[in-house]
């Protein structure tokens, strides 16, 4: 049996990772937080989760290739840095990063890419994403993943094309920009709609996550995938078989 | 059979009203675009509807005066120095100004607002409209419509409570605000819904315009109300009956 | 302390509201399921409710009557046959039965009947719900709930305007009536949809339900409500302030 | 200039393929309605659209052949006989036949098929349409093109899988089955949502009509790709290269 260690292990994605694990016949081989000695967690676990804060990645990744145990990074609001760090690590073990382990949205994002391909310049492109009202940031990682996956099928990039606030006299709509808007409110675990319009038609590809175990699952098959991989940097795609 | 004189007769909603008048009972007396004298146009209608621009309006409101003809408002774009001429106006002749005359929109404004005095502060409120990609204002005219309902519901002003720009570190939301996002895309008439969010559970309410005869339809439907009415300012949901 | 006596404590429902009773000033006075005596439980309780099963409805309501205790009844799937045992217990003890005790569907179910009651005639109005697989009725008794409101408003009842199955060549829709539609998968807790739609535009009202634990603070809310109330039968509308 | 012969062209497909195939880079041979001699028109035209009615499909075909010119059939309410005939008259030439000619629905289709084929046993699938309320049929052709290509990518057929009534005491969902609902009201030209949902997350895919020329502008598109094409029967994922 697979046993994972959880860096981040008291945050609600520690904990709900610890709570599905047995059911997917996978077990918890411990956790370390704040103060914790990451190698010692490193050393006794077949695969690693990270859910923590970017600012813990850097010993994380350390400790992992210490032990040369693979790593599953789900840590949001990386930046070109904490990326580069990745790609160090991949150079020595199995590194898996993503910002988003659900089944749905891994195939969301697939579907997304191929649509924003095939359809052409003639149709634009708008993402709204709906999240609680305690999210403190916009927008979501989520709604990124998905933006740059329409950027990637029209052959850009989300940095270039994303459009993100609309208010005033705006003038018409950029050819090739790539709307972004974020709703908060209530308990919204998370929403999110791909629009396409053209003329006289639109098409919408939608994610509704209902339960965030849906997360604690899709971390849990990513580590036991991870595990016995040649060192490298992979993604949910793969874990996913898409 | 009432006679409507139509500011604005060369525009899209101009020629479309003149389009629908004969299947409502109403026959078009005439229209008046620029370079021409408004007051003849005012002298020979029984009611005016003016979908010019706002630059126009103080002379289509002069002119209503002088002939002591009723007439509807339906320029969108205007500024509090507009709503000053239609009040003064309103004091001598019928005046009605609204941003959108579709039936099904002026109950949904209703239901926005009595939804919004109904749930109370633990339900946070959030508006997204979707229109074409040629459209250069944001929000919609019709979103401010629900979104002044929305906060009318609640106690407050769109202009103190709306929020329309989310993106970065946003932190949690902020109590008692209501959020405002706008996509642009294809040949969207319009698309409006207003969200309603609390722990556990949402209510939606949206409108989807698939014709612009709705807005056409609602104008003469308020043209024949209006004629024969006392001077005053009127509006829709008077129309309607709400 | 108001405390609340829970028949159908082991289900999923009593469960639920013996674990949410205490964050709304609650306690629970005990519980009560097949085998046990409901006369005992009425007797120490200061309000009764009741999530258990049609079959055991008539010892329950016999029991509240005996004790002079209230009784929120929240059991779904009765018949003619319970309602009439309903209306004779109020005439003895405050009764308030509902199908659906959140505060979302209280307010939904009020917009619909009113926006059904002003469109008027040529609005056609249509349900569709989705509910997990498991659900092993249709349509949900909140769509029965939504589609009364809607044949209130327009006059007529449900069992009369009701079509339910629309298959082969249906012919053009019948005038006056109201389609409903199940749909089933997954694990949703609940989604309704009332659309009302006439030529050239539509209004959707929606209520998306994420969390179980609204429909147990409603009940709670119910039976706080309930207790001190006259004699008589009552409605969540009530309790809501709609 | 490719010149188009239309079966039909006093129907509301047939006018409207005249009135777009202009801008399309076509020109309009002729068209035959009933009484007027199919081959004719089949001799003067380089390709032919069909979107008259079952009961001319044999005779337009015949025509088709004897011209030797390649025909797309966009007629609906096809049977087995109908395919049959289609399928030999593909010996000969090059025929396309299709319930839906919209790009936007062409490719929705694939990435259903898509979708349900890597989601795998364990999402639910749903299909809902809305269309206006003089639709005599259903569910809608373009429901079954989805409902097919869902079916498709389970590894079933839609006549094995569908259920389109839930109504009663059905008990819980059947493994396998894909769930078919139709709405109908207003003036919706047309709306399609394939829902997929397993536990705790649910992937929405939906198609939204907006302008019935969207259909014409396809057909004209599938015309102008079947002229020049060998024998045989081909598809609109082909005209759209998907």
């Amino acid at each position: 049996m697979t046993s994972i260690g959880i860096f981040g292990s008291m945050g609600r994605m520690g904990q709900a990772i610890a709570a599905v694990a047995p059911s997917l016949g996978a077990q918890v081989a411990g956790g370390a937080d704040m103060g914790d000695n990451p190698v010692d967690l490193a050393r006794k676990a077949d695969v690693l989760v990270d859910f923590s804060a970017p600012a813990a990645l850097e010993a994380h990744l350390a400790a992992a290739r210490a032990a040369w145990t693979p790593i599953m990074v789900g840590t949001t609001g990386l930046g070109a840095h904490h990326h580069a760090l990745i790609d160090a690590a991949a150079a020595e073990i199995a590194v898996l990063q993503t910002g988003n382990t659900s089944v749905g949205v891994g195939l969301l994002a697939r579907l997304v890419r191929e649509a924003a391909a095939r359809l052409g310049a003639d149709w634009d492109i708008e993402i709204v994403e709906m999240h609680h009202r305690n999210k403190a940031d916009a927008p979501s990682g989520t709604a990124l993943i998905l933006g740059n996956a329409a950027a990637h099928g029209i052959g850009t990039t989300l940095t270039e094309a994303g459009v993100s606030d609309r208010a005033g006299l705006t003038g018409p709509r950029a050819d090739g920009t790539i709307g972004m808007a974020s709703l908060r409110g209530g308990s919204v675990i998370g929403d999110h709609s791909v629009i396409f319009a053209t003329a006289g038609e639109r098409i919408e590809l939608t994610h509704r996550a209902d339960d965030r175990a849906i997360f604690a699952r899709g971390a849990v098959q990513a580590a036991l995938w991870l595990k016995g991989q040649q060192p490298g940097r992979y993604t949910m795609d793969q874990v996913l078989g898409l």
